[in-house]
């Protein structure tokens, strides 16, 4: 019965019936979703996919984001959605760490400007995929998590699927099909985390529930129960689940509102200490600073206590490197963890003197920062809720300037310009083809 | 550790070491594989498999079997493995209840024509494909199965990958995150048996291990430790395993030995009353029949007392039809489950009379029938072992007779016989042209 309500909400669900916040919130994601994907394109894992795609396929139907050219829709899927979570800068529902947009957003684009389908209707398979795939990610998380899925493709597909079915106009039974064909194809092991497999995982999510639509709409037979059967997704995939946060307050509570951008290019558990660091600047200058201390809970430096570390992906695990070049830069973003930036004597002359301290009563999203300069002068700072978080979500001015950061060595200023005004009105503009020809 | 000795005994296998009855097992494996492929080849399912990939590639690359066309690599090994699975009548480890050849005979046709590779390293490809898949296979089963996972895709995809890898002649580096790519592919719910989508299944896996090699080769990154990291395959996917079975008499005891081949089109539950009915023939007419009696076991009645099937394919489930079928057909293949045939009045009249009788001191593989005469004549037959058992398989000359019925309606006789031939020597042949030029 799940799997059919769902169904029939996701269908019923008219564009009219969408909160203007939500709106809002999906036009904000999908900013930051082709600020993430444009910033990575041209990174050696695109290279490859974009190799073999060229091998199977001539077409030339859809856009790679910041690569001037085209390719048939499903390689363009995976290809944009891969390059989408290469930097792991991508949003994230933190109650899941579910990335909605990643395995979403390049269906919504795929297929929008295949078809030229109106910006509205894509706003509205834009955000019924991603409040889909939240849903059902809240009915398994956090078992299916533990046991070791990727949770952004695992349950990912889902979106994908939903977001391609709305776009192809499938009625209830085919809708039904195409989540059971995306169940049946969820993939993706947390083992391969720091390996050009992990953005992989959302690309190939993308591709496979937009080829679950493309098999629905034509009539291919799948299971209308995939969610709730005996040996459907939930009970495969996750030990312990809770079907009924699939359905429940829908209309009323929209999950894509919960979707948080990250301002700094690394784990989210170094967010509090960056912006600490960055609020010290004030206090000092770097050859003034005798010691940081940050007080943090001890499942940060779990996941972030390399001190040397060797290459800039290496210093996204670096509390040292990220709390120094912070200080230094006033930023966290890809430009602070190049390889270059972790070799810098200046950055490793601060980084020994950033000195982390595990304290079981700290909350893990925040941090207590004490400055001790060789004057005798201490400040401290506290971050109680850093950038980024729900609380103290990142502004439309920051989105914008991240977006910038992203795409300046893709995209002039104009272009940049014009790709953030655009989309601040998608809604209104007459083709997703005026947000298109500026990428 | 598992992961590594394994890539060390693919790479280091050569086709020397490869004993005769394996390579023989191995062509009859594929002469199989190819008739059942050709005899499905055009159903609904295919046709919508084609409709979409016409639309996303126009390279012509390798040939569908039996269609007489060719699509790129990926398509085509979707499409022919797909279309291998939808009899249900390909071959099976009865151990694991494992189709070997759907996931991995795709491969090595689409890469071996793409090509022209020489035959021998198609049948070495495709040998250690099937005995990789099948030995991890017995690592996890049955916990994996139980689970719900379709064990021929979601295990399938690593003897895909393997194939492609040997194929594309990977290094041990390469060839390790292949296996890594594949695995982290894995798919596959067997809520979806009944459906296009359980034939979807190998072709999927065949397409996602080729995709992992072809990745692979050009230096895409994944785990190297896929098999037995603590967020890898068996830990994830299976509860409980034990994965010394997948190296364990690597070279001497041969997994693809074990492969059976299935007479009949319907569930093997079914073979030893088939059997017996088609023995029962000798002793009477249809119009002398008064009764056949068919002890079985209990778990045979659970899956096929259909007492009066609407549509072929529930004819599958029915003991009723298909004993009355066999004894009046002498065969259950196909041309026994068409929909005409569950209607006939001479079939109805002869299913009534069919009485089966669940008995838990038999053996699920075994039937005692008992035919009872109106003129009062009793006759006996006992099936200890159905055809199509290990210890009772299909003879060469059976399975030339199979692949006649798959392929009559789409070969001609020469070209049947041509491929049988040419099958047999298949090891001799100059390249694999010799076959697909036939098909």
């Amino acid at each position: 019965m799940v799997t059919e309500r769902l169904v029939q909400n996701i269908v019923n669900t008219s564009y009219e019936e969408l909160p203007q916040r939500v709106l809002q919130h999906a036009k904000k994601s999908l900013l930051n979703w082709i600020g993430v994907t444009i910033g990575a394109i041209n990174h050696e894992t695109v290279d490859i996919l974009m190799d073999i795609t060229d091998e199977l396929s001539k077409e030339r139907q859809v856009t790679i984001l910041g690569r001037n050219l085209k390719k048939d829709v499903l390689s363009a899927a995976l290809i944009n959605g891969t390059s989408s979570h290469i930097f792991d800068f991508d949003d994230t529902h933190l109650e899941t760490i579910h990335h909605p947009s990643s395995p979403v957003a390049p269906v919504v684009f795929a297929l929008g400007e295949k078809y030229d389908i109106p910006t509205k209707d894509l706003l509205r398979a834009f955000i019924l995929g991603c409040e889909v795939e939240l849903r059902i990610s809240n009915a398994v998380y956090p078992s299916h998590y533990q046991v070791g899925y990727h949770i952004t493709s695992s349950v990912g597909v889902f979106g994908a699927a939903v977001a391609a079915g709305i776009l192809l106009k499938l009625n209830d039974e085919q809708m039904a099909m195409a989540l059971g064909l995306a169940g049946t194809q969820s993939f993706g092991l947390r083992e391969m985390f720091g390996t050009m497999t992990k953005p992989f995982h959302p690309g190939k999510a993308a591709q496979n529930g937009l080829l679950s639509a493309l098999l629905a709409e034509k009539g291919f037979t799948s299971s209308k129960q995939v969610l709730e059967a005996k040996r459907g997704f939930a009970n495969v995939y996750s030990p312990s689940h809770d079907l009924d946060k699939v359905l429940v307050n829908w209309g009323e509570v929209w999950e894509l509102e919960k979707n948080a951008f990250k301002p700094y290019a690394c784990g989210i558990v170094l967010h509090p200490a960056i912006d600490a660091c960055i609020s010290l600047r004030e206090f000092a200058a770097p050859e003034e600073v005798k010691e940081i201390a940050l007080k943090v809970h001890p499942y940060v430096l779990e996941l972030t206590a390399k001190q040397t570390p060797k290459t800039g992906l290496e210093g996204k695990f670096s509390i040292y490197h990220t709390g120094a070049i912070a200080f230094l830069e006033k930023d966290a973003s890809e430009d602070q963890y190049q390889d270059e930036k972790v070799h810098d004597p200046k950055t490793i002359a601060l980084r020994e003197k950033i000195n982390p301290l595990a304290d079981e009563q700290m909350a893990k999203d925040r941090v207590l920062a004490t400055l001790e300069k060789y004057d005798g002068g201490t400040h401290n700072v506290y971050i109680e809720h850093a950038t980024g978080s729900l609380e103290n979500p990142m502004t439309q001015h920051m989105l914008n300037e991240k977006f910038t950061k992203l795409c300046k060595k893709t995209l002039n200023e104009e272009q940049i310009e014009q790709v953030i005004e655009k989309m601040n009105r998608f809604d209104e503009l007459d083709s997703i083809q005026r947000v298109i020809e500026c990428l």
